[in-house]
């Protein structure tokens, strides 16, 4: 269960519908998911989060595929189960592989190992490095 | 200061040592970074982790660069202060751009407020991410 | 599932039955919830933590509103689902609106997004901000 | 050390500099922040990041204060050291007192230990608070 | 639902079968747990996180319940739900009693309100901590 | 610097100086940390504090440096810089030996691994761990 009602197209207002119609156009889908239904409760919000993601997720200097990985690393580093769901299935989508998807996991496990053994030894960033 | 003494290559254990000059070796540098003298401490998670580390990062399904990447964005939501210096650096030396380093930046931020507000909202996954 | 049982009232210890007393008064509830029940295997763990939490919710400085609110922030970075939960049934109950709710989100979004800026770009503290 | 040049006005593109006017002439301050110079290496990102900042933390349904112990509640979750010294002094700024901000340390620890707590046990929401 | 499908014995690759039969071997169980059959879609990675596992695990200095509780309070402070449940009944297994566990929540209890709380007070570290 | 002043005694208040004597006291120490110092802005706080510590911390069906060494665990995890260095400290004045110290922070590292990847691949808790 949700914290908010969950809106559907027929009792957002007319903004949050707005952004839902643009949402499935851009996407080529049918209805919106539940995390833009759990926004619509305040449309500002809404139409704030869907126009930062999607100048963010675009392909630019880094591809589509790239930035979902990105992304659902750090939705895995924050224990984000709605958005790990949502971005590997929007990775997969845009082509990821299992050897790709098995990469990943191997380097979301390193850093993950590595970011708690540098914290714990409280190691000195090198001078080297700080240029 | 570290929780524990950075080990120079003459107070290493020739365990120790002998990685050492296997990281100098491979990554072409003259001296190892903090974080391996550090690790010296004990040899056996100085190996293990040099190991997992080289099998990891290395090019496979995804790019090294692109693996970089990813280990930033988990850095950067774990916090960890030497990790995203020494892996910003390392991404760099793998030819990040400005403009790559400015897109990870645009979906490292998007990602995590798309984390806090689906935790917020306790969003539930859609069935249509689940199969 | 929890890691431990539920105590109900009449499986509780003397001393935790006490505890649940004073909730059940202090509320106006009929019944504790999940968390105290947990709690009740430990009744020394489970007097400290609704002793503190009365205190530290209580009006003062910051009216109980405002404390909800920041209660919610918290368990929103930690992806406490439970916290989440009860914390934003809390604040409905304190007279939290929807447009509170939703400039919360708004602030707990910006928040995340800035943290996770800053830890990328390693920002050093201005030294106007140190005094 | 920041892992890309803080931007004083004269290197900063006029897109940045722009922003950075904006910024003075709100905050009625003389120079802006470092958090602000390290994001206008990316213009774009800087622009967006102070646009949504100045909508999110205006004040609204809450006060600013307000907002701003919200967004300390969350940057201390995140361990974000510039983020905490930053807007504990915006705060103070804007009229926190010292007991204030007692009260607000005393609830996001309690908030802390009842997260961890409700994370080891694991407990179920209650049906009463999914509603 | 996990993110990718978990292999059973049949379905899984010969050299993830090998690692099976290894756990089922040394745990004395008749199958392994869904986390090994979800590790099976990469059959490196399985065996990589299996062999560092029984190291990392393994009475040494430390003797095997120690090291439970020590992995038990990692897991809670990653919020990591199927962590918390495999470590606290692996725990269980290995003779942890009641008191344990609930000595083992108040010092986690402890020390993530003592972390909030340096955190937010951003204390310098003593002059005599760091030698 | 701290968000706080540190309090020395003699500008502390008289129910905060009576917990510097106690802490003093206690641990057989010429000053306290500047942990107390920060937190005798709010002596209600301190005084807590103090007293939750010493009742958590104590040897009771977990010895003290087992104790120490789970809040090792829990400040790696949270990314404490202040409490690493002072809990690190703490368990070698109990006896932390450099191999226990080498264990420790090995089962740390297993665990900060194995909780990304349980999250990364959504595994669903095995039924059998679930009674």
């Amino acid at each position: 269960m949700a914290t908010v009602r969950l809106l559907p197209h027929a009792e957002a207002s007319p903004d949050a519908q707005r952004v839902f119609e643009d949402i499935k156009r851009v996407r080529g889908v049918d209805d919106v998911n539940n995390f833009w239904k759990a926004l619509a409760n305040s449309p500002a919000l809404l139409q704030g989060v869907w126009s930062q993601a999607q100048q963010a997720m675009q392909p630019g200097a880094l591809d589509a595929l790239t930035k979902e990985l990105i992304h659902i690393a750090v939705s895995t580093a924050n224990g984000c189960e709605y958005c790990i769901h949502s971005h590997t299935a929007a990775a997969r989508a845009k082509g990821m592989t299992d050897e790709q998807h098995a990469e990943l996991l191997a380097v979301i496990a390193m850093a993950s190992q590595t970011n708690a053994l540098a914290n714990a030894l409280q190691v000195p960033v090198d001078e080297v490095l700080k240029k």
